[in-house]
């Protein structure tokens, strides 16, 4: 029943395709396979996070365990980053679940005002860094239209993008991981399972941090710059009630 | 200088282009890019090890932290099992810088009867489960000749195989760390990368693992099967000094 | 205005005042670091739990990293088995918060009806192993009583479980994380801090299970126990939809 | 055989006793336990380390899942940090094993002059703040003295610490590691379960940093420090080969 991993998947799939599989227990198009493969690399993390730096810090204290500094850098991958596409996921079975005929203009007004009435934050939307557009999302949204897979749950959340904007009356950043779990959504993916491609997606990325840092290492860096800086830091160089005097 | 990630990257690179990139930093030639793809797949670990059991009881204790099951998943990929197509690599750089002109019989023939008098293991050779043939290196081989990426390491590899087993009088199996370590020697992989590769690798294997184990549980089994069977393993159902009559 | 940990407290205190100290900013009395000591041994994990295989298993993989081993039995200390603490303590804010003049006895039985309407779990009751009596509880607040700690929250659990029994006409364990939730509670923990000490606790017991694991393995027996019945596991041979053909 | 968890151990015993049992397989004595605490929390890091700041930056990005920021702290404590105990323990044992009746100050001054020469560095030695002194030394030194315990071991360490200086020229400081590796080992410690204490010391270190993160956290702070200096860091601004222009 099974595919044969030999005889069927090595040398003939990609990496992505195989991520596609085990979640969906369907063989991937190939145009649902381009747009896995580049999904997983905008999710990647490429930059300096909380993820990142504890990779790279991990790396410096036991570079003799790469496989260490791997799971420091997946372990921060809790409900703050990563736990967002999931949620997007969640939003969008819920939304879609309940349409009951109406538009996406409509289920997404509806869905703002609730979700302002309420002080909740709508999960896919808002980033330090990228405002107001996160290259990213463009990207991949550009690419499901290319490969025909802009569907349902793309559509409403970019209708949800729009209500939000014209409520908050500003810009707003759809992130990487709105994009990303709509698109997922679209591909038949479950939520629960869109966390899991997002973190084998950060080891994939972490091969990158850790390359470097044993490559040209900036752990001291940090350390020193905290420590420099341990003043201003919120807690300052105490450790809750120890002084280290020593 | 660096490629662009969202214009030259997404949408255009698999998952193992990119990790090519991060260790070797130039672009994989479509070959080389196949040929990845299907060492990563190769080495995804797709059965019941001591990882993949790992990462499941991981995940049967603390479902809402799928990062922590994917993390404890790669822990257990040190020195035993992923340690493995590094230790290929570092062995195939030193015989290969070491040359001297000799042929790939005569190098193999003089490192066989070192390592046997030395009773030193030779990396790469020997699976519990795969013997005398691992169906994976058979693949990786293949695919590797066909993309004419089976050059002076794999060459090498297979010398090292013939004379261990005219030495050793037997078949033995030349695994999959030996195939894909001398492999990715061959497209220019220092050793220290190989394991950042098979680690990544590992993360993508773990997708199927931890969606299966959400799906359709098996960790309770295997505590009850380890309860059932204490008086039967080695340390019977003491642990350490410590009776449990509790 | 902390204190100095050289002249203050290395060589005076024990490892859980400083726990205590760590958590609530204040020095234990000696009757309260008697009880963290004990409380934190009750709930190191003694036995085969998920998370001592998963650490187990980890260690066999990479003997040279036993800090992954160590990293791995934590894992799994999720909201399945030590969240349980911390959830106790939320229940025991919870309902002290709300008591209004009310007697435990009251408020017990208001919350078992609440909680058997909901089909609702009530935290710190069950156990698989230990029924219908967890000795470690027993033992756990007779050593409160001891030492003059049995108090307002101690109380209100022992009154939640008779409670209980009443309502399911059956007797009922009072756990571990119970007990220990509610001691804690009567100590000034809050119960997000509850959770960081089971985990400390956990890293104490995994000394026990690492260094046995390392002079008398079990971990090869395991996967042989699995493969083994694999047939019989849930998800028999086949990992999701990969036939391993190799 | 063993001692009972609930009946001799429960309530009587210290979180150090139970560790010194787990290792030794003999009950402490009050001296040896008094010992094993002090030492236990000379080692706790109670400062900011690679180890803290990566347990601190995975809290910050997985706040629910607090297990993940301890295993995250506990992974950087490999052969760089936490190794050193052990290698002060086989380095001792070494010694001692071929002492040929040979005095203290004989071996030392052999060991430091096969050192020098061959450049290799002696374990227990240096630290980058402490200098020329560790007073966590001077006072876990102190202790074994007040309690019968600074023993053949100690007094090794003592004479390779005053030959190195000789030999140097210069004060060298003598660092926790060093200390603690001989007094353990003058209770009868095994190298290899020198690394089994060490980490989970590390572990109760770690409810001080954890804690204080979630009351006062410092995180972000460390992301915002390290981006506004990326141009100061050895990597730049960029992760290897990828511009990340978005």
């Amino acid at each position: 029943m099974g595919h044969d991993l030999c005889d069927e998947i090595i040398g003939k799939w990609d990496l992505a395709s195989y991520a596609f599989l085990c979640v969906t227990e369907r063989k991937a198009t190939p145009s649902e396979a381009r747009l896995l493969n580049a999904l997983m690399l905008a999710v990647a993390d490429h930059g300096f996070t909380a993820s990142s730096l504890a990779a790279r810090l991990t790396y410096s204290g036991a570079p003799e365990s790469i496989q260490g500094a791997f799971a420091a850098g997946l372990l921060g991958a809790g409900s703050v980053f990563l736990g967002a596409s999931q949620r997007v996921g969640e939003k969008l079975v819920q939304l879609t679940d309940n349409r009951r005929g109406r538009t996406d203009a409509e289920i997404s007004k509806e869905e703002v005002e609730r979700a302002l009435t309420n002080r909740e934050r709508l999960p896919g939307f808002g980033h330090p860094i990228h405002k107001p557009v996160d290259p990213r999302s463009v990207t991949l949204f550009r690419l499901a239209k290319e490969e025909g897979l802009y569907l349902e749950n793309c559509r409403l959340m970019a209708a949800l993008h729009s209500q939000l904007e014209i409520a908050m009356k500003k810009k707003l950043t759809l992130n990487a991981a709105g994009a990303s779990g709509a698109i997922m959504r679209d591909m038949g993916f479950e939520p629960s399972s869109m966390r899991l491609v997002a973190i084998a997606s950060r080891a994939i990325g972490l091969i990158s941090h850790l390359r470097e840092e044993g490559v040209n290492p900036i752990s001291q860096s940090v350390i020193d710059l905290v420590e420099e800086n341990a003043d201003y830091l919120p807690s300052g160089f105490e450790v809750g009630p120890i002084t280290r005097t020593i």
